[in-house]
Order: C-alpha cells, then sequence, then structure tokens
C-alpha cells in the first residue's frame, strides 16, 4: 500500500513534536482523520495563528502577542525586583504562591554547553540590559535546583554582581511536608548548612 | 501571569491529540514556539491539508485523496480474495509479508460495545456490499487477536457466510522464533488443537 501524500505529511509532521515517534504519530493522524477532524482543524489553525503572532516581551522575553506583555504593563508590581526563570511555566508557579510582586526575566531555556546552548540563547544580553536598566536593585535567581539550572544561576550571578547588582537565589531545603526519612541526604545537608534562628 | 490567547488555544489544541495531557501540550507548545516554528507551521498546514483532503476509499475504505485509493485501482490484484483488516497500518504490515495478493477492507476501527462502538462505527454494510460484489469467492479475516478483534471477526464471519461466502481467518500458534517456555498457555492450546500434518 502507498500511503496518501496528505497523510504521510501530516505522520511526519506530528514526528516533531517533542516526545513522538513514528508509531505514535501515526496512531495520532488516523485518531485525528477518523474520529476528531474538528480537533485536527482547530490544532491546524491555531498553530498557524501561534506562530504567527506570538513574540516575545520586550521587557521580560517571555511569550506574548503584544509588545510588552500584561505583567510587566501591571502598574502594581514592584520595579525594583526581577525574579529571573527558566520558562513561562516556571513564572506562572511562583504567581500562584502569591508571595512576590516584582516583575520577571523568562530566559526560555538554560545554560547546557553539552547540548551547545550557551548564553545567548538564553538571551543573556537582554537580561543584562534589563537587569541594569536602573530601577532594579536585586535580582532573584529562580531557576531550576538541577546540574544544568544551578550553573545558569551560578553564570547570571556573577555575571550580575560583576556589574554591582544584588543577586539572591530561591531558599534551598527540606521542602514542606517533607518527612527527613525520605528526603536525600544532599537536600539535608544542605538545609543543615543553611539552618535559620528560630 | 495571564498566557496571551493564541499560546492558551495551541496548548489546549495540542492536547486533544491522543495520549497528550496538559504537561505535556504545554511543553509541546513551548518547544515549538522556542526551537522549532518551522515544524509548527509545516503541522499545521499538514492538519489543514490532511482534513481537506483525504476521504475515505470507496471500495476499500481506506484513507485516500482519490475516490478509490492506488491499492484497489491496481490491475495486479487478485479480485477473488478480500482481507478484512482493523487499520491501515495493519493493512501496511500485511503487505509487507508480499505474502498476500488480494484486495482489502480497512475497518477503521473494530467493534466494541463498552465504547459504544458499534457495526455502523466499523462500516459493516459498506463491507457487505464490497463482499457480495460477485467477484469475491474469499474473505480473509485479519482483525487482531485481541478479545475486540476476535469478536469482531466473529460478527463479521457470521454476516458473511449467511450470504453465502467462503470466510477465513488468519492462523493462530506459536509466533516465528517462539520459545515455547516463554509462549502464554492460551497459544500454545491453540497451536495443539491447530497442529498440522508435516
Amino acid at each position: 500500500m502507498k500511503k496518501s501524500g496528505s497523510l504521510e505529511n501530516l505522520s511526519e509532521a506530528l514526528r516533531r513534536l517533542p516526545g513522538v515517534g513514528p508509531k505514535s504519530a501515526q496512531r495520532m493522524a488516523y485518531h485525528l482523520l477518523q474520529h476528531d477532524r474538528e480537533a485536527a482543524s482547530a490544532l491546524g489553525h491555531a498553530l498557524l495563528n501561534a506562530v504567527d503572532r506570538i513574540q516575545h516581551c520586550a521587557a521580560c522575553n517571555t511569550f506574548t502577542e503584544i509588545d510588552v506583555c500584561e505583567t510587566c504593563q501591571n502598574q502594581e508590581r514592584d520595579t525594583h525586583l526581577l525574579c529571573v526563570v527558566e520558562t513561562p511555566a516556571d513564572q506562572m508557579m511562583i504567581e500562584q504562591t502569591l508571595t512576590y510582586k516584582g516583575l520577571y526575566f523568562v530566559l526560555m531555556g538554560r545554560l547546557s554547553p553539552l547540548d551547545g546552548i550557551g548564553p545567548k540563547d538564553i538571551y543573556l544580553d537582554k537580561l543584562i540590559t534589563r537587569a541594569t536598566n536602573g530601577t532594579v536593585t536585586e535580582v532573584v535567581l529562580a531557576t531550576n535546583f538541577t546540574n544544568e539550572g544551578e550553573a545558569t544561576a551560578h553564570y547570571i550571578s556573577e555575571t550580575l554582581k560583576a556589574r554591582g547588582l544584588k543577586v539572591s537565589r530561591l531558599a534551598r531545603g527540606v521542602p514542606v511536608g517533607g518527612e527527613l526519612e525520605y528526603v536525600d541526604a544532599g537536600t539535608i545537608a544542605r538545609a543543615m548548612l543553611d539552618r535559620r534562628a528560630t
């Protein structure tokens, strides 16, 4: 059997989604065509729409359809604080805590020399320009606590401290609700070193 | 942070793909927008294209862009044999064996009363019309050997035999390369009952 061109194209295009292999791509294509053509159209339009409209915020670098995103335009935000996160999803998690009222900078990634991701790919120049605008007094590094996230935080920290900025990092320690028996030794060691007077 | 409309739409549309949850959908959306906008465009166009062009073959019911697919139009095929499969992927597997030169009928599914999939959803009327065209002398049932596939085969078999057609089923038994120690008892029992003179 020769597959029809459009079907083959669709399978190949679906394979380019992260985490989708040839079998899943084929299954997705058959599912959409057989059971949910409406979803296929919706996804098609959503993709073209997003590619067409979504750009990076001129200030915080997150995805937005306008020049400067709503968060950055918000007059009630504390403009002295700048929180650096890896992804928009991380930013959303911090927003949900309701503990932070400053502004953000979204790196859209992390340093990862092995994958060829260097300072340019995490928009370091844009971050430096943003952080040294004269208003920002403290940069809070909230990259992940993975090896790559820590390395990224370290690199950014050195770069910004050299420019006279105050740089902080989210506290490390035992998670809320954590039982010591089940927390890894590295975390407990860190919590011991960073112990605080009560 | 409020997500931009296009981004939210894209995440929601990606969630409608089979096997994609909210976290994967978001990851896919970020990945496409940050690292592979070209793939996003390609997928968008491929989806709209496929929805627009792909229909069911008038003869064998598979996906095709033309009225009657290339396999059905092939003059070298044995028109007396009709092989019934669940999906185009199954058809492809059979084609790869190079042991079958007849034509096909693709059910695009299997009977599954629990999921509300009845005879209409597997195009049974179309199959009956196709099988009773006067040329077909034998229908080979090649649905899966799962409970649902077996039930589907049984149902189709009864329906077609009542119309005087010869109906056969792919042989069951120990797979090629199979070691008895690791083959399930049901398969060995079947192979014993269906044993053949050598």
